[in-house]
């Protein structure tokens, strides 16, 4: 059965919503059978948790708890995956990673891409939102949540 | 300073042994800071919490908690990092990653090095023969840990 992006991405935009209603990193994302059943969903829990190895792909991952394999898997996500989350989906061997936008940020997609994921990346205009709009508020934040040095304003 | 990679990685090694005292993957890390101070220790955490987000470095890492960056931070782990856990380190540009072996496993720390983190790999003993029991005792539990189909005895 053929997923609809959009229709999964809508779980993941929930969550990024919901983390950006407790003053957390607005990043939402999903893991789904291919068979379109949800087995795990979460956000980045940064903030929340003051816990930095939860970003919303690996809160997600963790939700869904163990598995002996994720070939039949599928990762949403509002936002292009850092090398911390591509790195999870090359490792566990996710088949499939649906993307919000990688306009506000782009990380390993094109690698995954090369390693045989198959990428699925939308232009959602909810997602760019959510994203321009925190990073413009929040650049600390931002910066911190991807390890990098706040550029001099 | 420079740190003695074999006092660093004996407190890896505590956690590998004390994950495999709880009937866990033994694998441990932990993270220092460049002047040798211990940020945080951890060790992977799939059997005891049922959480298969929590390999050994993502666990130290979530220990050490929020910092701004980590360039000033060395990754010590037991066992070569898997492209999850290398991903981690060069998302959050952790700049120096001491590895107990690579024998029993070899993940992503040549890409890495290509990407300008320091490796330092070491072929202690003791790390490679925690691996090597685990792997005999507990296959099933070692590919489920890397995401891989067990391979048919």
């Amino acid at each position: 059965m053929i997923q609809d992006p959009a229709a999964l991405l809508a779980v993941a935009v929930e969550e990024a919503r919901a983390g950006l209603a407790e003053g957390g990193v607005p990043i939402g994302a999903a893991l789904f059978g291919t068979d379109g059943r949800l087995l795990g969903r979460g956000r980045n829990r940064r903030v929340q948790d003051g816990d930095p190895s939860l970003h919303a792909e690996t809160s997600a991952f963790r939700n869904a708890g163990r598995r002996p394999t994720y070939f039949d898997t599928i990762m949403v996500t509002t936002l292009s995956p850092c090398w911390y989350c591509s790195g999870l989906v090359r490792q566990f061997g996710i088949g499939q990673v649906i993307i919000g936008e990688a306009t506000t940020f782009s990380g390993g997609h094109d690698w995954l891409a090369e390693h045989g994921v198959r990428i699925t990346l939308l232009d959602d205009p909810e997602c760019v939102g959510l994203m321009s709009d925190f990073i413009r508020d929040r650049p600390e934040l931002w910066a911190e949540d991807i390890g990098v040095e706040i550029e001099a304003t």
